[in-house]
């Protein structure tokens, strides 16, 4: 059924190779169906919600309903979707939920935009999420656009149902490269814009090849002339790529991509058409990618994530590597780039790349020109007090320079205490990584040490050191 | 005869303290004269001279000529004035001189412009040189205009007799600070300019006051609206400062003073104003500036350079800092500035000043654009294939970082082969000094460590290690 287009870079055994590994098994669905049985009969049966609510209707959503899950995620998503206003749902729905399972199903909750609950049985996990049952896609907020985006990308399906099999390649491709997923701590793609990306340009070769040339700002029209892109440009100016939901044309479903991961797709795509390989795909990797770590100062936190958001701990995370990287840098380290990482339970990490983890004892300083009377001669006068150097260049201007004797774990240690720690932070302590060999963490904390996606390395290298 | 100006700075006792320490002795006056008689009367009773010349002239020119001169100067300038055309001066000048001299008076050639006699006797030198009688000050060249500078000073010092005084003040100051002297190893104030100056200001203090406020391009017009300073201006287009020549107002007298020499005596001249000292003052600092040196990379040469003219070996060392100065620190070293030195004899050497005598280990590069393929692809190959590191940033900007394994001596050397050597160089030696403390050198070439101005250490803030 499916077309080969002109000019494949994708070696069919490549692409059929993946897919073996990453297509969902008929097991998997039939156990995920027989789990999402137990949690729809659970919450048909409800008595409670069948007194409180009018009407209500159960319905799955997600990979899973669409058949684009792959093979590694036993995970449905449920949606419990009642007759009643938004703000009834909000407040009714953990209550109705934590009746409706209770003794029946083993379930948590969890609080992202709202709670929602989690049933975890026999390895595999249920989402249920509360929600209103009728709204107009172009009204919906946040998950509420869940069960429109899951009968769009069905109906599609239907016409080209040979485009399954490329939707499981670009999101185990964008796995692989560590783009997938749009929350916090990836800034990337999320599962329903690889989907309407792969539908738009009709498969995984030809997305993949259209988004090797894409250049910031980039607009992709889904809707077919549909969609307002001036005004989406307007909207969402920060976004470096732009794609009108199909679903609702002036919202953006590329609005979670961050310019990195943009860049990172644009570049895994070059490398990706001029060298095809399995390790592009997250499920033929490596298991221990080799590394190579830069020296620099890692920042061991500990404290109570779990009882936080992880989008929350994750953001404020990323801007504390951010801005450590940043007044690292003011201060004269040589800083490079920054990591960070979290289990989102006890620990959290974050890795300052430097060319050295010291700077040079010395710092030369430019002053003022010798006709600024008063201040050159406060600058000499300064310079000279600390125990530094002043002299006069070719170019008749005057410089300085002074002793350095700060370390860096003590300016980071000094930076720290003026910085917002990630929520539940209880202690921390910093520290010295001086070169490129190992500091003695273990392999997931030495992993940050490395700034070089570990895709990179598996493509073009190997292990060197 | 002398008055004192309004808000005078400079407190009398400073200033007779100075000119007791710098004025010349009687004694000095009369030994001086006493060489000069002798030079002139083996030049004046000379057979050769007479047969081959139809007139001349013996003058007494120079400082001790006008009674300028510094008590620790025990040295006259003594022109042979030829009846002769410049081409024939040239041409006889030499085999003349040593004639007349030869078992009359110790004496040896030196070759700058063209080749003057030194008569060396009692630790006095006089320097004879030859030159035609009869030039027109405008045509004059070289030092064929020292007898007009000579007649010029002593006519308008006859007027202002006091002001003699002010010019020993003033070149001793220019020599305490480093700038004095027209040679290319200094780049400074000529003993001709300062006393232009001091007459065209009025005095020391006057001239201190004006340099402080100087800023370049600095114009001084000396001669009353004779001189076309937008000529001048045109004429000496890199010169910081333009001082017309009183005897031949198209000529720029302060050619020779460079943009540091400028901004050092403009420096010293605010930090005097403000904290008058006798250290200032080149006769009463005292032997042993302390020193606080930096790290960096000595280049010792040694050679023959008593065969070649003093001015080519310090032009082409100046050169060879500049260059090993801008060379290391494209090559990523922390160069701050350099110094030179040579003995004039058998010695030479250059110092490169950094923050630290090795560079980091590691060396950050930015890449191209992601979406610029070809590039982007080349440039992460290159990155990994080094065993360095490649990421993208925040900004989507891809950039990378490799391993350096070069040395600051390894590097130098390298650039050493392709910079020219001061002329007669035989062989040198790379010494790399890594901390701020002694490196082994005798004092005079620990001496080149600092690149602080040794008064700058002397005025402000003494020693500090």
């Amino acid at each position: 059924m499916r077309v080969a287009s002109g000019g494949s870079v994708l070696p069919e055994d490549l692409r059929s190779r993946v897919l073996e590994r990453i297509r969902p098994t008929r097991l998997q669905f039939s156990m995920l169906g027989r789990l999402y049985s137990l949690v729809a009969r659970a919450l048909e049966e409800c008595e409670d919600l069948r007194l409180s609510i009018p009407a209500y209707r159960v319905e799955l959503v997600g990979s899973a309903a669409k058949g684009t899950l792959l093979r590694d995620k036993w995970e449905v998503d449920v949606f419990l979707l009642l007759e009643a206003r938004r703000e009834e749902v909000r407040r009714l729905g953990e209550s109705l939920l934590r009746s409706c399972l209770e003794g029946r199903l083993p379930y948590y909750f969890k609080y992202s935009e709202h709670p929602y609950a989690t049933v975890s049985l026999m390895g595999m996990q249920a989402d249920v999420v509360p929600a209103p049952l009728a709204v107009d896609p172009r009204d919906a907020v946040g998950v509420e656009r869940t069960p429109f985006h899951t009968r769009y990308v069905r109906s599609r399906l239907e016409e080209k149902p040979w485009l399954v099999d490329d939707i499981l390649l670009f999101k185990s491709f964008l796995k692989g490269i560590g783009v997938y997923g749009a929350e916090t701590r990836v800034g990337g793609f999320s599962g329903y814009l690889a989907e309407v990306l792969i539908i738009h340009y009709g498969g995984f070769e030809e997305t993949v090849k259209a988004a090797s040339s894409w250049r910031p700002p980039v607009m992709v029209d889904t809707t077919g002339g549909k969609a307002d892109l001036d005004m989406l440009a307007r909207r969402y100016p920060d976004s470096p790529i732009i794609v009108p939901d199909p679903v609702d044309p002036s919202r953006n479903t590329a609005a979670s991509v961050t310019p990195k991961r943009l860049a990172e797709l644009v570049h895994a795509a070059n490398i990706f058409l001029r060298k095809p390989s399995p390790t592009f795909f997250h499920a033929l990797q490596p298991g221990e990618p080799c590394r190579r770590t830069l020296p620099g100062v890692m920042v061991l936190m500990s404290g109570n994530y779990s009882d936080h958001p992880p989008d929350s701990v994750w953001g404020r995370l990323k801007r504390l590597g951010e801005r450590l990287y940043r007044a690292t840098k003011a201060r004269g380290y040589p800083a490079l780039s920054y990591s960070f990482y979290t289990d989102e339970a006890l620990e959290a990490a974050v890795y300052i790349h430097m060319e050295s983890p010291s700077r040079y004892p010395i710092e030369g300083r430019l002053g003022p020109p010798t006709w600024d009377r008063e201040r050159a001669t406060r600058f000499t006068e300064k310079r000279l007090g600390e125990g530094g150097w002043v002299w006069i260049g070719d170019d008749g201007r005057l410089s300085g320079a002074r002793p350095y004797t700060g370390s860096a774990a003590g300016d980071v240690e000094r930076a720290l205490a003026t910085l917002p720690l990630p929520p539940g932070t209880r202690s921390y302590k910093v520290v010295t990584c001086p070169s490129t060999g190992p500091c003695g963490f273990p392999s997931y904390l030495e992993a940050l040490r490395d700034p070089t996606p570990p895709w990179l390395r598996h493509v073009l290298g190997g292990c060197r050191s």
